[in-house]
């Protein structure tokens, strides 16, 4: 393996948060918090660490699949170990282990906390958790590639590495400009949602961490109600947003080249938006009788959206809601968004590939000479990807499985347990029971903590990098 | 597709049923009970239906693997119809949906019961309900084939839609002598279980029923407290031939014929044997504090080898377990026993290849041009297996959602839901919450029991053969 460019990548990684810390830092300084030496200090480190790798030429440039892998796991560490030291430096949250779960909660896109009460935290802390989300929505690794010129072997299994789907799409045949474009439509889509925000009278505050939670489909909350307590006109805007930031980004792209038609075609969106539709319809029924359909509506939309795209904000607490809503709710942050988006999940489209597999294997055993192809968007599918499509599902469960034995040891019942692998390894945020909406993850032991947070890169990064981390033949 | 061969079958099916049921009506005149109408009319039901199918001579003899499913399918579902008739004519159980659930229990070899209070019910009718595991756990295709001569590829398509497991091994290259095979060692090992526990002063009656449910790997009990009332020497019986019911048949074959190596070797067994072992250490560690190591271990043995093999009973009503030797519990439940044993659920020697997929896959994605070969009991494995088990735990899981989704309309809680689909799915009988140990399945409605049937049916015949039931192109 070729570990000088792999070295290189982390020190540009560790440059890149330096110029994110940047943020916080501002914020600290505007509210007068002493946290602004927190942030000046991890940026120092940033800038220790990072330099020197940064500046040393890598000896060769050989890149393959196994160093995309590497640098992306390794990356994605290294950037929570450091994001985790504001909380730890400042004493805000004192516990190492608990700065790191928040932390890696935050750029997973996650949204589960070990907060007990989040209104004790600085401003700039606030914002720099928040923060971490839009980081990790669109991944840091694009980020760097996007600006960065890397070459083209480095580019593209980076972005396979980091970049969530059955397969990635290539929007152009450059590497560097779809990095680009994907930040562009990014920023657009997240300026306009401050916009809207703004427009309802919403603090300034409110409006960028409360964005940047939508953006990343990540669910960090400012307080302790999450967005219960903001109107309804706000609660409709991140309704609205937190769904689009869980459409397949292609979708926009093609909106963008006016191919509206090609871009209405996309069965992975077509689907998402059906689940989503009927998602929303069976759980308002079923709610419904409690406050009025409308109400019910409101509300379940919000939600849907919210656990589909595995966000994880809330607007009401579900762990009340009857048993079929939130089992469809448990279903949805199984199937997630689409890929391509920001949200995490298996995705739509390998569950749509994974039910074509069931009819064309049905075929096979009816007919051993039956070769039934599978068709997306009327391409047909290789080998290769609905093989790798399975095998993903069968390494999920089975990591959803030993994660869910580990954390048993904690004692909780069983549907903490099954609904906290369920939001980390998804990357929602809240489950049911003790770490509902209203609850957090405070309980849980060090090494139950520890098993969570891999979890939650797991289900980032889908599972793939962070395995190949442990797996002896990768350091052979 | 070959209607008429398909009616030929379940004429002979149903004469199968007829005889039975002599073995009850023999019970009933015994104990000099009434039951015995309702278990004469129901033969004369089966003789009348039967008899005329089976001695029409089908038109012509093609046999696809689409009969195969069908004719399995069908099979059981027409056994189960029939073999409800003795709980409804005789009002022991009035319901015919909680009839139907108890005998669908009772041949997939399941052992969930709707009943409050098993003590009421006649003998007769408590012997009919064990035997029925004792039937549906070698097959009764199975036997059907064993005893009719039928043709080469009826023979082999009928084996494999009705025997669990990835692959069917073939022991002799004759089906019909692997049949008879099959049923000597299951009536063999069934009659040395029944001397062991009558050497222990067990009575006939209960040696009888709880070797069928020991042997099938079923679990109903012909009592409230399942096998706590036992003595430990029994328990310690059942425990053990739980064990064996659960190995994959050919270890035994291997064994007749002295090729111990051979035996030895298997892989599955192996495995098999290593979870055992693992399973039981760990719960005794874990519920050992309450009553001392020696008494943890001896209910966790006979706990791990119910559960693991699918059997179902029970010394303790592990419900008070802590969640760590529960969720073990839950998860070997999913796990199951060996492919070509009576026991149920995804089989070892899937989770076996499913694991070493993953380890390829992880391979594929470093070196595309890696081909590395999976290999069971040192034989490569084909690509079509390979594929085919990846489907079938994905089809697995999805029947898995859909079926919680449509019971927790009856608003029990998650771990209730969860643990009934799984305790069906994977043909266990109990499972957590108000289906526990202590509990039953009367409190659902008639839409969750319906449904949890269709899982005991999908369970046992490995889902295809039900699903292409419901499949339009089937009939065409």
């Amino acid at each position: 393996m070729n570990k000088s460019i792999i070295l290189h990548i982390l020190g540009w990684i560790s440059c890149f948060e330096a110029a994110f810390l940047i943020l916080p830092v501002i914020v600290a300084l505007i509210y007068g918090e002493n946290s602004v030496f927190a942030f000046l200090i991890t940026i120092g480190i940033c800038l220790i660490i990072g330099v020197p790798l940064a500046l040393r030429k890598p000896k060769n440039r050989t890149f393959f699949a196994k160093e995309g892998f590497i640098s992306v796991a390794l990356g994605w560490i290294l950037l929570s170990l450091i994001g985790s030291l504001p909380f730890l430096i400042s004493g805000q949250i004192p516990n190492p282990v608990d700065a790191l779960f928040e932390i890696v909660s935050g750029f997973t896109t996650t949204g589960s906390s070990i907060l007990n009460n989040v209104d004790v935290l600085d401003k700039s802390m606030l914002f720099w958790r928040s923060f971490t989300h839009w980081i990790g929505g669109m991944g840091v690794l694009v980020l760097v590639l996007a600006i960065l010129p890397l070459a083209r072997g480095e580019s593209i299994h980076i972005m396979r590495a980091e970049s969530p789907g059955p397969s990635v799409d290539k929007l152009v045949p450059r590497m560097r400009t779809s990095a680009s474009l994907l930040y562009g439509i990014y920023i657009g889509m997240t300026i306009l949602m401050i916009i809207l925000l703004l427009i309802g009278k919403m603090p300034l505050f409110d409006s960028l961490t409360l964005t940047f939670g939508t953006a990343g489909t990540g669910g960090f909350a400012i307080n302790n109600t999450s967005i219960m307590s903001y109107t309804p006109y706000h609660q409709s805007v991140i309704t609205i947003f937190m769904f689009l930031f869980g459409v397949n980004f292609n979708f926009y792209y093609l909106i963008l080249l006016r191919k509206v038609k090609d871009a209405v075609k996309m069965e992975e969106v077509r689907w998402y938006f059906i689940i989503f539709a009927g998602a929303v319809i069976l759980i308002s029924l079923n709610t419904g009788g409690l406050k009025g359909f409308f109400n019910a509506l409101h509300h379940s939309a919000f939600q849907v959206s919210s656990i589909m795209t595995t966000t994880g904000y809330a607007t009401v607490d579900f762990n009340y809601w009857p048993t079929f809503s939130k089992t469809i709710l448990v279903i949805l942050m199984f199937i997630g968004a689409c890929a391509g988006s920001t949200g995490g999940g298996i995705k739509v489209s390998r569950i749509l590939m994974l039910f074509k597999t069931i009819g064309k294997e049905m075929a096979f055993l009816v007919h051993k000479r039956s070769i039934k192809v599978i068709k997306i968007n009327d391409k047909k599918q290789e080998n290769d990807t609905i093989k790798s499509t399975n095998v993903y599902f069968v390494t999920f469960i089975f990591i959803f499985a030993i994660s869910l034995l580990i954390i048993s040891l904690d004692n909780f019942d069983f549907t903490t347990n099954f609904s906290a692998v369920t939001a980390t390894l998804n990357n929602i945020g809240p489950g049911l029971g003790n770490v509902g909406p209203m609850g957090n993850f405070s309980g849980f032991s060090n090494l139950s903590k520890i098993v969570l947070m891999f979890n939650m890169l797991m289900g980032r990064l889908e599972i793939f990098p962070i395995l190949l981390l442990f797996s002896p033949s990768t350091w052979k």
